[in-house]
């Protein structure tokens, strides 16, 4: 492993690195071990000039080969003479904001993978690019090593893109298919991640959508030319998902999934929308999304023109993170040597944000209900009654069998047609209020994921 | 539909285009009618400065929309001052090479579909783009509107690409799906893909392979920083793939797909060389590429840092593969407007291409044999004399009920390890000199594609 000593080259492009734990320690691994492939693909070297880290004590392997690098300074870092690019592996809000301002603002093209950031204050990075003539990348942001910011930004810029979903989070996925494979609890499978370092001390960001809500920010941001922050997106964690709802999924054929989803709404007056929505769902078995299973990640875009795509991949860890970083890092490197800057941020559409209660989907409802005459009809008419429409109904216990010994109970599982959530919402609440309903067991949403599909040889 | 008359503007980006088909007619549509789009992407107005065919009266749509615009004279237009980028949906080999050349050497861009014209003289385009600084993009040539290329040139271009593999080929990945399918021959599926359009009437392209190598020769010199020809790929076609075959793979549990495989091979010395190659190959049913049915594309690219990835979609038709030209020709307008161009060709890696019979995969061999004692001792002794190791042997027929009649006749399927093509036939040659050999009914490759198999489970 060379050192970073005594190697400065006027002609090179010099990297600062914010934060060093385990994407950090990749990226510089594939900035020093692959430096001749570097140079010849970006037209110069690529150098590291410095990684700031907080506690250098804690990265022994950094300060061992790459010593003299090492600062705890990071503001004075970004704003140094001999800096060309910013990249930053550290995550969260503050203090990383102000840094990478401060770097944008001086001209230095900023590499990011702060989904956080991205989602909560983009649209301030990208003026500070912009006013600077600076290029701001965020591959590594969603998805990890999956080419898809690219795709959407440069790839579709000829087209109108009208959905992107799939799974963006592994954590949640590996969590969802330990409790699918293994008939775990949420409980049991949270601890083997956690165990296996898949899930952080505290998995709120996994478990609850946290994450995935930000990267659909990102991700409704670039398909629809439409500022989206985390805030615009309809957020439901998966840490309710219960033993019993991934037995009833798969007595339906289904797989339960966290999905991010990003759909351009067009209503009956041609007016357009966003939609952008984290929840779990059902998802049919046959259908590519349910056999993604344990940390990969798997997204669905559909264009006019391009029909659909399916980009599949592992979306986190050291090695597919850098690896996400370095592409764009050689992007803005080449864009230093050669002039020009890679694609500006474009908001110009500016299309509504849609309220969730007026996004429809498909649901499925379990309810525990006497085992009584005339209780299908009674709640058949409250579904009715609503406006949402009835696809399939089972019972099981009752007369066939009682649900719960012989206390004359039975259980009904209603699959409804698409519906808007305000108007599920409301029918479940009438159904609490009548007599024959005892409980409502389990509220999913069941998504055939649209042209998907027919596409992909699946009937709505 | 606003024609293009009267519409000149300064500041527009002009384009020629040459060819107007189905892939052109969308390009058109494109173009036209989402015009404020592509403004407010590109940062000024992309327009239509002409557009050359060769018979007009053959165009009724384009003549009377955009009849000022027709030309016949592809080579004036293409050095016309008032052309800021040259679109090419003609295909073939010559006269387009001299008009993009042509256009390249004035500076003007080039967006063009031409795998032929790509896979064989690719090279000479690229320097001629470097030599004036003008842009050189050819996404829609592999894989329709599936985003491959700008992943494969930009998203990895810090990582270390090992394989690219998958269907490229819609019109022999149709038959063979019908074949497979419906049980149907060569020739009637055949017929069915030209009936549907999926096929042309001469299918040669197709089916003996020659536009998978082109892709394959466009994809390697991408992935692996070297110039790789068609020339230089192995190609075998579909032509001899039976209803047998399908049936034997069946029975292995296994699908026949047309594969295109590039792959970075390092020999035992740590010396590295490319292997890039075309057949037909049996491919495990629980591998996602077996599910690809009819004319869709997928294709798995795997890299160091970034592992596996997957990319799936519509592989041709007019509308995908306008997609891709437009998405290239937002990049290169932009490019126009805002100063700088796209990566520039590298072939900086120089790495000799492995011949084939020195390439190893695994073997399906069908072969019909005389059922008396001691032949498998004989055919496995075989094997073993030319180092090809046996991973399973079947025999139907024989004692328990004859292949043929009562001939004496049985069926022995043996499928190998690894083993070099070289050795396979030097094996299989030496099979037909042994007296209880009858002949050899089959022989395919079998693909688990590498570490994609392990990636989604399945064992290699």
């Amino acid at each position: 492993m060379a050192s970073g000593e005594g190697s400065r080259n006027s002609a090179a492009v010099r990297v600062a690195l914010l934060g060093c734990g385990t994407v950090g320690t990749e990226v510089v691994r594939l900035i020093t071990g692959q430096a001749d492939d570097l140079t010849a693909r970006v037209g110069a070297p690529v150098e590291l000039a410095g990684v700031a880290v907080r506690r250098p004590h804690k990265h022994p392997w950094l300060t061992e080969n790459f010593g003299d690098l090492v600062t705890t300074d990071a503001g004075e870092l970004v704003t140094r003479d001999d800096v060309d690019v910013v990249v930053e592996v550290i995550g969260g809000i503050e203090p990383v904001r102000g840094w990478l301002l401060e770097a944008l603002k001086s001209g230095k093209s900023v590499v990011t993978a702060n989904k956080a950031l991205l989602a909560e204050d983009g649209p301030t990075l990208a003026e500070a690019a912009d006013a600077s003539g600076a290029d701001l990348y965020y591959e590594a942001a969603v998805a990890g090593a999956i080419p898809l910011l690219r795709p959407l930004r440069e790839s579709l810029a000829g087209d109108r893109i009208t959905r992107v979903a799939g799974i963006v989070n592994g954590t949640s996925n590996f969590i969802l298919s330990a409790m699918s494979a293994g008939g775990t609890s949420y409980a049991d499978a949270l601890e083997e991640a956690t165990r296996l370092g898949y899930a952080e001390a505290d998995p709120s960001a996994d478990v609850d959508g946290y994450d995935a809500a930000a990267k659909a920010a990102i991700l409704a941001t670039l398909a629809f030319h439409t500022r989206i922050t985390a805030s615009d997106v309809h957020r439901e964690g998966m840490r309710e998902v219960s033993s019993a709802d991934v037995a009833a999924a798969r007595r339906l054929g289904c797989t339960i999934k966290l999905l991010a989803i990003c759909e351009r709404v067009v209503d009956a007056s041609g007016a357009e929308s966003v939609s952008s929505r984290v929840y779990p769902a059902m998802v049919p078995d046959t259908h590519p999304l349910a056999g993604v299973d344990g940390a990969f990640n798997a997204v669905f875009v559909e264009a006019e023109a391009a029909g659909q795509l399916m980009f599949y991949g592992q979306g986190a860890g050291g090695a597919p993170t850098a690896s996400a970083v370095l592409g764009d890092l050689v992007a803005v490197a080449r864009n230093r040597v050669g002039g020009g800057r890679g694609p500006r941020e474009s908001a110009y559409a500016s299309l509504p944000v849609r309220p969730i209660g007026e996004v429809p989907t498909r649901y499925h409802v379990d309810l525990e209900v006497a085992d009584r005459e005339g209780v299908l009809a009674g709640i058949a008419g409250e579904f009715a009654r609503h406006g949402v429409s009835i696809a399939a109904v089972r019972q099981t216990g009752g007369v066939n069998g009682a649900v719960d010994g012989d206390s004359g109970q039975a259980r009904l599982t209603v699959v409804t047609h698409s519906a808007p959530e305000a108007a599920l919402s409301a029918t479940v609440s009438a159904l609490l209020d009548l007599d024959h309903v005892l409980g409502v067991a389990g509220v999913l949403r069941v998504e055939g994921l649209g042209r998907a599909v027919s596409a992909l040889g699946m009937g709505e």
